[in-house]
């Protein structure tokens, strides 16, 4: 109810300053979006079917308690009377996402009532296993993937008017004939994804674990590369640059489909704010619209995501169409920043949503100053790429100058890290933004991370995004060792728990945790948590052998 | 349970039938589907939008106990934000039946999260206002319309893909943003009917509940002509003998739209079962198709609706073309005919469906009697009509022979009524059908219903069909007051209790008699009680003053 009332108010602050000003992008906007839909990737579509029919069982040793034991093959469902299958679950095998379409058939006696069937679809067991309702989550329930569909001829071919992510399907009879029975004939989903080309193999004689947590990682990837970089294909369904920005960074290292990063590059950009800010996340449908949810590191990160794209492609002519994106984002901060070149971390969290992770009680301030001093220094390096230097000359003072103020600020000589806010509060997150940001040196850098572990109470990573940043800041500062052994660590134990995908949220403590207060609702495809496949093939010496 | 097995073992006695035989209209179908399909009535399509808004009140005086009171005008729902109105009930104030359209949407700020909505379609406010679930009836859950939508982008104009029949439509809120709000912007039906001219208004001074019963009567009927004459649009929705023949009836006096009687006797001829019996019931989707459900009375009552059809038109050239199909018919009772003029009522039960009513316990042995010298001597006036006596001369002496046999039989001079069975029932059904086929004098017949009137333990009519023939019976023995006090009391009572169209079932003495273990499953808009539009409209001097 805070953070609600948190974002009405920030909104409306937000509103108040659009209608006051005329678009920033006023000349650009309409030449962005059509860019953006003219490089609208075409959906690669596969016609999958069921492979076996699954039952439940509680095994508390499994994720959520739930495990799934194979009992016949899926094409029994296809010939014999559905009545007596009804409540079975359906195995696909592997996380799709698309539209699933069913037939069902009378067995020559024609139906003389409707049929009213009930369709549930998971991306784990938990999902098909335990009831939706009565739903006590923060979000919507209608994002939930449960579907009751009333036939009233038979036969009939049906496609289910939902897009679904899943890899389980629950079919329920709740109304029949008495007097005909019928089958479910056929059922299958025409899974998408825009990925075209497969990525390489991985070094021969790569650890098992590290080739499956690439392999799911790639999976995971794949189902959130649809017509832009989505968070989830189950929930939220979106494209936020936090997400794009890990998606883009895999999708260099395996799938290479940089059209797709060009795509949200531009749809980005022509759906900014008026005010110029790049907008934290956007829609593409029923028409291209951002959500009115202004969230400051991650329009910081559309610069570093930028730079990024730059690089791998070397397409300067949509940088410098996009250059005046990334020049204007490095302007937020600007109005926060004291003369001691510390933000007022108190003001921007008030005016702004500020994310870093999903965590109760997260200090920002170290993270805020973190990431606005590593997105200068990209935007620097993108300058110069373009020859833009002149533009933005004032970034290297102002970088030393935020550098400087930070550790003076943050860094505690004494216990060796770097605290936050005035409770001085010891974080996961404070040390990787002081890394990554170059605030601490390589050596302050790897103190800090080895004391905030050794350090019990310090606040861990609430969910992958945030685990991210944490192991590329031990790369950043030499901790090879522990970087895979966090990787193999935290994505391993998801794989040992039967993930086909990554999942939005994972305590290796806590099977249930729910930021929306209903693991049902938690998206287990989730983009954010596809990075091993950046990490694993970005630094083969460390992970592939 | 018991009726189900009878079902299936009828099915399978005319199943093996078939399977030995070639199909009898082998010659005829193919020319009869083509000219049904050519018959099909164009629908006439209206857009109807809701009046109000109501809200439900508890009444015991009220029919099954539910009573609405406007709460505001409809309008407002399509301006206000949903989210303040979910669980509202609309009121179109009129039954309808058709496709419901409705559009969402947001207040600006779009929808972050999929919305998903409840809608229940009532024809009767018990229907909106109590659960349909855990549902204990004997027929298709998936007949309550009731449909979840989930809608996955705002705004957006949904049609809900199932033909529904309502005056009542509540909408619940399941699941929805809770970062924006939105509207239900629009919400309309496309109201159908094959009707396209109106009746003539009723004499004046035609008393007022004559007139109202007149009306609800027309709007029954309105309601039912479809593209065929349906027994239900909410439940059944499907073309019955016996439905048909009344609807047809009523339709002569009032609408005159003898194209769709046409279609109908077509469609039936042309999906008789292969033994050419008429079929009792037939589905026109997903393509016109009998049930294999073979009912006694009903392939009987097609020669009659037959010879009605050609007294309204005089269209010789369909009754010529049919009368293969009311020839074959006669012979039906032949085989269950014994020497002493009686048929072999308990074979022709166990071999078929014998229906008259819904009625526990009625003994059917009088009915059937009754039903087969009616139908025969229905059939010998026909063939008169169409120059075909000799192909049927054997009917006379039949009718002669069964009707004293009969008469001998089942006529208790000492208590001056007919009995029915070993048990030798007493119920207003055996002297109904006694009286129609002749079998009782004027005299005897009207002592007979006197006296089954004033018989406390006689067995009543369960259902409106039922009372058709009854009312019937009693203007052909003269007791007119008694005919006008039935039609005024029965119908009348459901006008009293707020009927917009006339129910399927009705008890006075109980509003929540089903024959299906569930009123809310019952349609309350149903063909065969749509008689009195016949009754008054034939007969003004007993109905119109």
């Amino acid at each position: 109810m805070k953070k609600l009332l948190l974002f009405i108010a920030i909104f409306f602050y937000h509103l108040m300053g659009f209608a006051q000003k005329v678009d920033f992008y006023q000349k650009e906007r309409a030449q962005w979006l059509k860019i953006a839909e003219q490089t609208t990737p075409k959906l690669v579509e596969t016609t999958k079917r069921p492979l076996s029919i699954v039952r439940l069982e509680k095994n508390e040793k499994k994720f959520q308690h739930w495990d799934t034991k194979p009992q016949t093959e899926a094409k029994n469902l296809f010939k014999d009377s559905f009545k007596k299958q009804a409540g079975m679950i359906l195995d696909f095998g592997e996380h799709l996402t698309g539209f699933v379409t069913f037939s069902v058939e009378d067995f020559g006696r024609a139906a003389d009532a409707p049929i009213r069937l009930k369709f549930t679809f998971g991306e784990v067991p938990a999902e098909v296993a335990e009831p939706f309702d009565p739903f006590k989550g923060g979000l919507s329930r209608a994002w939930l993937q449960d579907e009751i569909i009333t036939i009233s001829e038979v036969p009939k071919t049906i496609t289910i008017p939902r897009r679904v992510a899943f890899r389980y399907v629950k079919i329920e009879l709740l109304g029949s004939s008495v007097y005909s029975d019928f089958k479910i004939s056929d059922l299958f989903v025409k899974a998408t994804t825009s990925v075209k080309q497969s990525a390489v193999p991985l070094a021969k004689g790569t650890p098992e674990m590290i080739q499956k947590i690439d392999q799911i990682g790639l999976n995971t990837l794949k189902e959130c590369m649809q017509t832009v970089y989505e968070d989830g294909p189950k929930r939220d369904r979106r494209l936020w640059i936090g997400d794009l920005y890990l998606e883009s960074l895999a999708n260099i290292y395996s799938f290479k489909n940089h059209e797709l990063t060009k795509h949200c590059l531009y749809l980005l950009a022509g759906l900014s704010y008026e005010d110029g800010v790049a907008p934290s996340n956007v829609f593409e449908r029923p028409k291209p619209h951002p959500q009115i949810n202004p969230l400051f590191d991650y329009a910081l990160i559309y610069n570093v995501a930028l730079k990024e794209y730059l690089q791998a492609t070397g397409d300067k002519k949509t940088a410098l169409d996009l250059w005046k994106v990334a020049k204007k984002q490095i302007e937020i901060p600007k109005k926060y920043l004291g003369e001691d070149g510390m933000l007022d971390y108190q003001k921007a969290g008030k005016e702004w949503w500020v994310f870093f992770d999903w965590r109760n009680g997260l200090d920002k301030q170290a993270a805020l100053q973190g990431v606005v001093i590593w997105a200068y220094k990209n935007t620097y390096e993108l300058a110069k790429m373009l020859g833009k230097e002149q533009e933005v000359k004032e970034l290297p003072a102002l970088i030393q100058k935020m550098t400087e103020a930070t550790h003076r600020t943050l860094y505690d000589t004494q216990k060796g890290v770097f605290v936050s806010g005035k409770d001085q509060q010891i974080s996961y997150c404070s040390q990787a933004w002081m890394i990554l940001s170059g605030v601490a040196s390589q050596t302050e850098g790897k103190k800090a991370l080895e004391n905030v572990m050794a350090h019990t109470d310090a606040v861990k990573p609430g969910a992958p995004y945030l685990y991210h940043y944490v192991i590329e800041a031990m790369i950043q500062v030499g901790m090879k060792e522990e970087a895979k052994g966090l990787l193999m660590n935290y994505w391993g134990d998801m794989v040992n728990k039967g993930a086909d995908t990554f999942w939005e949220v994972y305590d290796p403590q806590d099977d249930f945790l729910s930021p929306y207060n209903a693991y049902l609702i938690n998206s287990y495809c989730h983009a954010w948590s596809c990075t091993p496949v950046y990490f694993i093939r970005k630094y083969p010496d460390i992970f592939q052998h």
